[in-house]
């Protein structure tokens, strides 16, 4: 297994994982050797970006930065905003439909697995909703087909996750939908170009594609902002957020600084265009280890709507009943041995998962599809 | 000036400004030294912290440190939990009534300026409260005596700001209630020793004296979590990350773990007794600077109340009307030349401000000190 395990870092660098974590996950190594060239004194300041008053003017930069990075490489139109919050996707459970559902009018739910379901949890509270569309039934092995959608007429909005990280689920064409379209897009954001336009709100914590965890953006359409109630807890209104740029309270000021080296490093890659192109290619090495393997390895999930990002697969077992979860295991134990970290899928499916993130590289890939080769060699 | 500029500091640490921000603020240097050298790989992992999953063991250990250190320095008491959080006193403004009023019992809080007045304004969206004392007529300039609280016989808890950053007050004796006792700690938090015991409820954002923005400490009595509605959104129940040990969603992983590494610093600094030591001889030392001034240097906060977090200061005009704005222009400009960052006042009240944090040192209260005698000399 030496030949997977990393020994041609440099020192500088030290020893590296190949990190397959589901998030939080890889960040690019340029981004991490630029944090720790600045991490004492901040361009000239004196102090660590940690340090800077939020009302300072470099800081006022550093969150400029981060937004308009994100508007050039998604672009974002003048009529949406985009904000840097706190709280996660786990918050957006409760934002959304506090700032966006409309009395007597229900919210459209796509559900497509845990993620979707812990949204609807939060919906049970006293939201009016209607299960869209589900594919509980296939197990979620796959996303709905437009066809399947049973859209309400008056729908608040309509809510989706575009990546099902659990599942190894993507979307690869967007519902059409006459009501604003919600999306959960924590784990593929930046991950493709995106028509923004088609959307009434996206959200998405930044640990997966756009930096640490602890930062969490939102992109909205100004006018659904101004559907909440001003009752609502000053912090948890979007419009409070708009208008104040993100400096409403003190922001997570080192978060939102290394989204903005991130997104300029996502620029610098060739922006979504030459990103998507990146993990088009890495995702096909993984499947085609997968497909290639006659039956050892085994992704449950149609092809139509397999994800880039997360890539969920079985190890032996049978035709029938693919996965041998001592094997299962074993494999994850000597993949973390040879420096492959976060192999394991998630504790409730089980089987394996390799999570392949913009900062994920080709070579890790190729790392991980050489260790599953001679897994599997040494096993036939 | 020169003698004040930072001309002593080694060049492995860079120019070092003199930092008294208000928060985000000072860390202490060995601390941001640390994060420097395992910014690539954390203890042999391969990984930056910002890069483990929160679900590794690595990260567990991280995340039990930052609560045990707490535990250990605030000799917080078995019946408390300690968790971790995201969205600042903003977000607690929000979450404390949400959690701990109850029906028909109202709110006692007594009001001593800006960030009680930002709590004020969330409580009067629905939940029944009495202003049990305020200082508003006395401009703010020293906290209410015991004898002037006017507290309900049945509150649900009674609310204080135990150190209010722009007025420049905070409490030396707490009061005395009967119901529990809820403080937004945010600013003084770890600055002294405390008997948690008589609190209710604390609540922190981290980024005075315990880390960088982006995680909020609550302490709380178990038993008062408890009085929760189950239908509140999930993330927004104190029970929710007391149940799953700050882990219920992603935290802010980087966050907690340099919150850990902040706590280990304070406790090798001699604990709470030996930071208290520390910033009340670093108090002292800007306080006498004021006072020995012929009034050139003005504090209009009461010697009982005066803040040993963040100290307020007007510079010239007359003994009736103390502050000359022109000049507290070329104070805070002269200072900055000179590396002393932050020193403006709010900019609700003007004036001057330092904040003398657990992380600013006394070399750096006699930068600041040494550059005020100079500067009152050139003009007497």
């Amino acid at each position: 297994m030496s030949t997977s395990a990393p020994t041609t870092l440099t020192p500088r660098a030290g020893h590296r994982a190949h990190n397959f974590n589901a998030g939080p996950a890889a960040l690019p190594l340029p981004v991490l050797e630029r944090i720790r060239e600045e991490l004492l004194d901040y361009r000239g300041t004196g102090m660590s970006v940690m340090e800077l008053s939020h009302r300072s003017p470099e800081f006022e930069a550093i969150n400029n930065a981060a937004e308009q990075n994100l508007r050039k490489l998604l672009l974002i139109p003048e009529d949406y905003a985009v904000i840097f919050v706190q709280g996660g996707g786990s918050m957006q459970f409760g934002m959304v439909p506090m700032n966006l559902a409309l009395p007597g009018k229900p919210v459209d739910v796509v559900h497509t697995g845990a993620w979707t379901a812990k949204a609807i949890s939060e919906l049970k509270k006293g939201t009016l909703y209607n299960i869209a569309a589900t594919t509980e039934p296939a197990k979620f092995t796959r996303v709905p087909r437009a066809d399947e959608l049973k859209l309400s007429p008056d729908a608040s909005y309509t809510y989706i996750c575009t990546n099902n990280t659990i599942e190894g689920t993507q979307y690869h064409a967007l519902p059409a939908t006459s009501a604003p379209l919600v999306a959960d897009m924590s784990s593929d954001i930046c991950s493709r170009p995106l028509d923004v336009s088609k959307f009434g709100l996206i959200f998405a914590g930044a640990q997966k594609n756009l930096g640490p965890s602890g930062v969490t953006v939102v992109i909205v359409r100004k006018d659904l902002a101004e559907r909440a109630d001003k009752n609502l807890p000053t912090i948890l209104q979007y419009r409070t957020h708009i208008k104040e740029k993100s400096l409403y309270h003190t922001p997570p000021t080192f978060a939102v600084y290394i989204l903005g080296l991130v997104t300029e490093w996502i620029a610098a890659e060739g922006g979504l265009a030459g990103i998507q192109k990146r993990n088009e290619a890495k995702a096909k090495l993984l499947y085609d280890a997968i497909e290639t393997s006659n039956g050892f390895y085994h992704c449950p999930v149609e092809k139509d709507s397999r994800s880039l990002m997360n890539i969920v697969f079985r190890v032996g077992g049978s035709a029938a009943a693919p996965g041998d979860e001592a094997l299962e295991k074993e494999f994850a134990k000597q993949a973390a041995a040879a420096g492959l970290v976060g192999t394991p899928g998630h504790r409730s499916v089980g089987g394996m998962r390799a999570s392949l993130y913009n900062a994920v590289s080709a070579s890790d890939v190729e790392a991980l599809t050489a260790f599953m080769r001679e897994f599997h060699r040494a096993r036939a």
